[in-house]
């Protein structure tokens, strides 16, 4: 094909799109070309709507999670429970966890997992901001959910061996059979963590 | 979910990545939560390649695709073919055809299918155009390559019908097995038509 057949302008878009995860040539090439069939206000919304983004949004400098304000919206909030800090990888986590309207507590984000084969230690995450926070006698009690995955537990264990001489309860995430899942299709790995798990009928 | 617990500004990104097609919430979500992470220099330049998108290109006043200039690339080159001219649906198939390398002459871009139930009928896509081109006397042939869906097959019996008292030759694509592909697999309607259109060996 000769270089010339996709304008530039495309062609960058294109690119740029690419970085994005998930998105590889082919969808880009489709998202581009839908762009460009809608009217150019879309596109300039667009526009617009991504270079605010870093322009209003910073971290919350008490739990690490993306906020217009700081300290964030649910820092600030008194009606909040400041004595129970949950403990995420991932601003997204939050959300997810807000979603479920179970959780009345704050939050500390970490900003990634410990993965030594990333060359991401412990400098890398939030962890002597956590240990900080642990220490500041407001936090009783800190929960630990970052994913079970194997660099989510190590990190996990971690934070577990770091916390273990400040003056707070630390917890984690129940482990066991996801709500609605047929017993013979859960992984034995999750069965046996439920069994071991098992806890009392009232 | 307290309301202000996504910031003001990722929730319009999201908002605006949701009317991409094939990006619903939660993809929306991770797109804008990656484009946060990283640096802001990256979201600035996928903003300036959106804000240039619609600035620099406009369709082709010739075969109707999208270009930088006018007439575009391919209809100012002269290496290429243009008494042969192959009509599509969509830009985007046009570069598909161009990736084959076996395509030499123009093109012709209808900006769509006949669908009288979305409303669009002839008038909404560039058949009379297609039909100016035709009697020009440059153009010997037209090659219909609308998808093989029943919108598609219907527009090319479409331009089929008002082409005929045209002097060009009008063509199709061929419908057969795709290539690679195990016979058993093929829908009885492709296997019919290869039994229909089949070739003499040579």
């Amino acid at each position: 094909m000769s270089p010339q057949v996709i304008p530039h302008a495309l062609e960058r878009l294109i690119q740029d799109l690419t970085r994005l995860p998930g998105i590889g040539k082919k969808t880009a090439s489709r998202l581009a070309l839908n762009i460009l069939r809608r009217p150019p206000a879309e596109a300039r919304e667009l526009a617009t709507a991504l270079m605010e983004l870093h322009r209003s949004i910073q971290l919350c400098s008490c739990c690490f999670t993306f906020s217009e304000s700081d300290p964030c919206a649910l820092c600030a909030d008194p009606k909040r429970d400041a004595s129970l800090v949950c403990v995420v990888e991932q601003p997204g986590d939050l959300l997810a966890i807000e979603k479920t309207g179970t959780f009345q507590g704050h939050y500390h984000i970490l900003h990634g997992v410990l993965s030594p084969i990333d060359g991401i230690g412990p400098g890398e995450i939030k962890v002597t901001e956590l240990e900080a926070r642990a220490g500041n006698g407001t936090i009783k009690e800190i929960l630990i959910a970052t994913s079970s995955t194997v660099p989510g537990e190590a990190t996990a264990n971690y934070l577990i061996d770091r916390l273990q001489n400040k003056p707070v309860l630390v917890t984690r995430l129940a482990c066991g059979i996801p709500m609605g899942m047929d017993i013979k299709y859960a992984d034995k790995h999750t069965l046996a963590r439920a069994i071991e798990s098992r806890s009392k009928t009232t």
